[in-house]
């Protein structure tokens, strides 16, 4: 179990593609068994050949959230339940030049045109003060059809263009 | 994966409880993930030593169930996710004179007073024609309270007696 800690994230569509030659590349994944509007998230995730299953429940201060690995047959069994409500990407990781660690990621499938970037910061004031590469296009930190968990559910809900 | 089948079952109280001695005996915790309002139910059951997350959704002619075998470890770390949507019970297996295979479930815990007796059929022929033996009590078959999904999440919607 891993309790829930505060993220501070910053999220935007992507101009333009980086350089993403000293990025890493990760195969993800990721289906949920649940509906939004369900009282738990339940997720399954495939990460490279790692599998596992994440639950997050409660919200406001009482959030938290539970992970364990599992192998890829019980992956495959579960899977099917996620019809319908799944993500496939490659998430890129790597450093921008003001020195914070970027999550780029590029969807396929349905929504392959979709490309993310986001960033963490280990306090609000960091997170303020940050200037987005040239390469980074509108933010949509507060727009919630960009969660995951959105993008898996209604694929129609996103605009083009960034 | 196991796809649904058709159960035919009949639900009853027990009068008194029957004698044991030639019956097995398992011990069965169960936890939901979800609550009884969601689209999907994910249910964590430790049976004696091997432990489970089961999945079924759907409804009606689409229903499915998807299980897999998980550790104790993996058990444990999703477990409090199931806080208050729990079951406790000693399940007794065995045969009735008229031979068909009952499951008699001794409840602990807040369902301490409750035990109910569950008889499969292979035919609904078989089900109707089936004579309760006198250790029997009122059939529940079909009251949704004492499912147990609603027995595990709400304890105080079953009646006292038999």
């Amino acid at each position: 179990m891993t309790d829930k800690y505060i993220e501070i994230e910053r999220k935007f569509l992507v101009k333009t593609l980086p350089d993403l030659s000293n990025a890493q590349k990760t195969y993800i994944h990721q289906g949920y068994l649940t509906r939004s509007s369900d009282s738990v998230e339940v997720r399954l995730r495939q990460k490279d050949e790692q599998y596992f299953i994440t639950v997050k429940s409660g919200s406001g201060m009482v959030r938290s959230e539970r992970e364990i690995s599992i192998d890829q047959k019980q992956f495959k069994t579960l899977w099917p339940a996620t019809q319908e409500k799944r993500i496939e990407k490659h998430r890129w990781t790597g450093q921008l030049n003001t020195l914070q660690t970027f999550e780029l990621d590029i969807f396929m499938g349905e929504l392959e045109s979709l490309v993310l970037v986001e960033v963490e910061f280990s306090s609000t004031q960091q997170a303020e003060n940050f200037q987005p590469a040239d390469w980074f296009g509108r933010e949509v930190t507060a727009d919630k059809r960009y969660k995951n968990k959105a993008l898996a559910m209604d694929h129609q809900a996103i605009e083009a263009g960034y």
